[in-house]
């Protein structure tokens, strides 16, 4: 059985493991962002030191191209089972800034939250692990299994550089499972397991016109405008019923049976419950589907930012030189980034109107996943979750994207667990993200209990095939 | 007959009044720029301070809730008429930094042409009055005429405080003419006078949904997406014919004669020409009429600028909280500001979809004018452009608005000749705006000719009612 020594000092070093987040948090490591380059190296620098001082061994700062990936590992349990543990350690753009109530990367304690851009997403939830690590080390000097730690810095931008570096540390990383802690749960006594996520595709749509911005007095009504253009086209990606109105983008759209809608409806959150978590009264989408649907099953496609023409205040009387829109999709089961991007091109120059140009730049892409409820590694990690939160966790599917799932499937061949520790109401890509320092402990002590169970497992050496959905 | 020592002055100072007109551009006195407020009052009070130099009398910079207004006079011609020159020495933004050859506010002489914002717009074209009036009192010691100067500094963004002060100054004010030199000649031998302007109404729309930027991936699908219904909206203002889809829209725009249409066709720009000024091979909007109708005659509709989400580069998973436009209209004759809101309004409104909520700023709006091709002032203009440009001028219509024609005929009642010196690549609110140096010249000459050919006039105590069209 467990040694209580470890939940012991997961529980008396409760508030140094959130000061330690804190500083964590503080790096500003926006990855999109080349201005933060330098303080993303600073916060591997950080954490690959973290990992050292806790007791894990190779650590190292592995540079790209672009962010570096921090690794560290410890294999002192020879026969028990190997765990791949990643997470992310760039955060998103902390924009609109004068939306936050205290500055993103200036940490703060109110009432049980700890605010910050990154508290939840994902530095929170990876420090789960580190600190669950921490406890076993410092008390029984050993872990109960073997573990990889595998931390990047490009999560927020399409994880570019983590497929090469898998790929040529293949060995390094081979391993029974990997687990991922970057979703979300239903409530603090409402834990939760994330097996299937959608794909997404991110794209630039650039509209340009005249040369220059010219004056809209003079040329007002005989020249077209590259904003409207813009919009018209936007305006067409969508049927008034809330469909996606591009052509073909339905065809592998798997259509769901009855058992499966009913366990969603059962599990997953109300229409109400994403409408308060959205804060909107009114939602949007295909009226046939719940929202809980339309956000997991269904693809979606969103328009992320617009920029043209002027800017400041005030009014300006020009027909603007370009404009431009940032375009998301969210893929559903069996879709593929690249052919919804060929029939998103495709659509777009059937409609392009004469005398502009279009332009359409791909940021990013990667496949929907899945992996089955019972798998043993989902049925371990659901184990860990009674005893970490005191409840058994049910089955969600997420909207969101983990594109690295799909790396470890197709090049470790390693099954991915997605135990997650964010609220709903954690505001993840928005002002004022923050971390639940209640849920911060439960997800400490679900990792402690994860790394538990699968030492007590009998693995041999079987590799779980992903399976199939 | 003119006083040569006049011409002969404006022809030997031509290259002093290049270098001075430099010292004007400098100031970037970008009305529509908060942070710009203290150059406006610099700008103003060298203004001053050279008309105080040149002789005029009285000069003062009167403050406004804004920008000041600069104002001079010389009342030494007893029995000869009044002319009220009126210019801004405000200038548009100078956005896109990026697309200058040289700085917009470090004026640059290269070949024919003094580069910087407000080159042409307006500060050169005011200079060429003023240098007219240094050539009389400098040379003659006197002016032909009695002169009032009245150079304000918010005419790009609605002349708002010209309005109170004219009322206010009423007496001060009172004149048999005003002429304004802010709009276009043809060519350099083609001077022309113009003699309609459009009106125009400049709005913004404001579209907020969910309290802050939501994941995309946790509620793409599910929540109505502000950009998207901007676009949407936007997107509905124009028919596939160009036309603006707004009701009642063309309720009040005038049916014109085949006459008026073939004299627009026999002195206007031909398409041609107009798709070579902006800079495009391709035209846009209502088929059955030419370029130069579709941007004098008729009304227009343009989206100056747009914005919403994220800005930065790389993308970012969200859907915004808000998007917004503006969007100005250039109306026609007849048409009214005020009218052609409440139309705007009441379509929005209509389209609003559930779940968002929409705000209609309004920045400004004004009438077009228009004064009679026959009218005294018109023919004593023309007479001095034969002069100053050995050409006869033809009479155009511009598709630009100058709020203060209205100001002046509403308030003053006195006629307005718009006496313009801009060629038409001079790029007004466009990056690299310039000033032709031997247009500046000609305009002076221009000028001179023009006070001289006034103060010969038989005028007495007479008044010339605006005419209607």
């Amino acid at each position: 059985m467990i040694n209580k020594q470890v939940l012991n000092y997961a529980n008396s070093n409760q508030s140094r493991f959130v000061n330690e987040l804190a500083k964590f948090v503080r790096f500003p490591s926006v990855s999109s962002q080349p201005q933060h380059k330098d303080d993303l190296h600073r916060c591997a620098v950080w954490l690959a030191g973290h990992l050292r001082k806790i007791g894990l061994e190779r650590v190292r700062v592995s540079s790209t191209p672009r962010h570096p990936i921090v690794y560290g590992e410890w294999r002192n349990a020879p026969g028990g089972p190997t765990v791949l543990i990643y997470g992310h350690y760039d955060v998103q753009p902390a924009d609109p800034l004068h939306e936050w109530r205290t500055p993103p990367f200036e940490p703060t304690l109110r009432g049980d939250h700890l605010y910050g851009r990154g508290a939840s997403d994902d530095k929170g939830q990876l420090f789960c692990h580190v600190k669950a690590l921490e406890a076993y080390l410092r008390t029984t000097g050993r872990l109960p299994v073997n573990v990889i730690c595998l931390f990047e810095g490009e999560e927020e931008i399409g994880s570019t550089n983590l497929l090469p570096f898998v790929e040529r540390h293949r060995k390094d990383l081979a391993a029974d499972t990997a687990v991922i802690s970057d979703t979300r749960i239903l409530g603090p006594d409402r834990p939760a397991i994330t097996h299937a996520l959608r794909g997404s595709l991110s794209l630039e749509l650039v509209v340009s016109g005249p040369r220059q911005d010219l004056h809209s007095g003079s040329f007002g009504g005989a020249v077209l405008n590259p904003i409207q253009a813009l919009c018209e086209i936007l305006a067409r990606l969508h049927q008034p019923n809330g469909s996606i109105a591009i052509p073909g983008m339905y065809q592998d759209v798997k259509a769901w049976g009855s058992q499966e809608r009913a366990y969603m409806k059962s599990v997953g959150a109300s229409d109400n419950q994403i409408l308060r978590d959205a804060g909107v009264t009114q939602s949007w989408g295909e009226e046939r589907f719940s929202l809980y649907e339309r956000t997991t099953l269904r693809p979606a496609l969103t328009i992320n930012g617009i920029t043209g023409g002027h800017q400041g205040p005030g009014g300006k009387g020009i027909i603007p030189a370009r404009a431009s829109a940032k375009i998301s999709f969210r893929l559903s089961p069996k879709q593929h980034p690249d052919r919804v991007e060929r029939l998103f091109r495709h659509y777009i120059n059937c409609w392009k109107p004469a005398g502009i140009q279009i332009q359409i730049k791909k940021f990013f892409g990667s496949s929907p996943t899945i992996l089955s409820r019972n798998h043993p590694m989902m049925r371990a990690a659901a184990l860990a979750y009674e005893h970490g939160f005191k409840a058994k966790p049910v089955f969600l599917r997420s909207g969101g994207t983990i594109p690295v799932v799909n790396i470890f499937q197709d090049i470790l061949k390693v099954p991915t667990v997605l135990m997650g520790f964010a609220l709903p109401d954690d505001r993840m890509h928005a002002p004022n993200e923050r971390f639940n320092i209640g849920i911060f402990h439960r997800g400490i002590c679900t990792c402690v209990w994860f790394y538990d169970i699968l030492g007590r497992m009998n693995l041999g050496s079987n590799r779980y095939p992903s399976e199939s959905w």
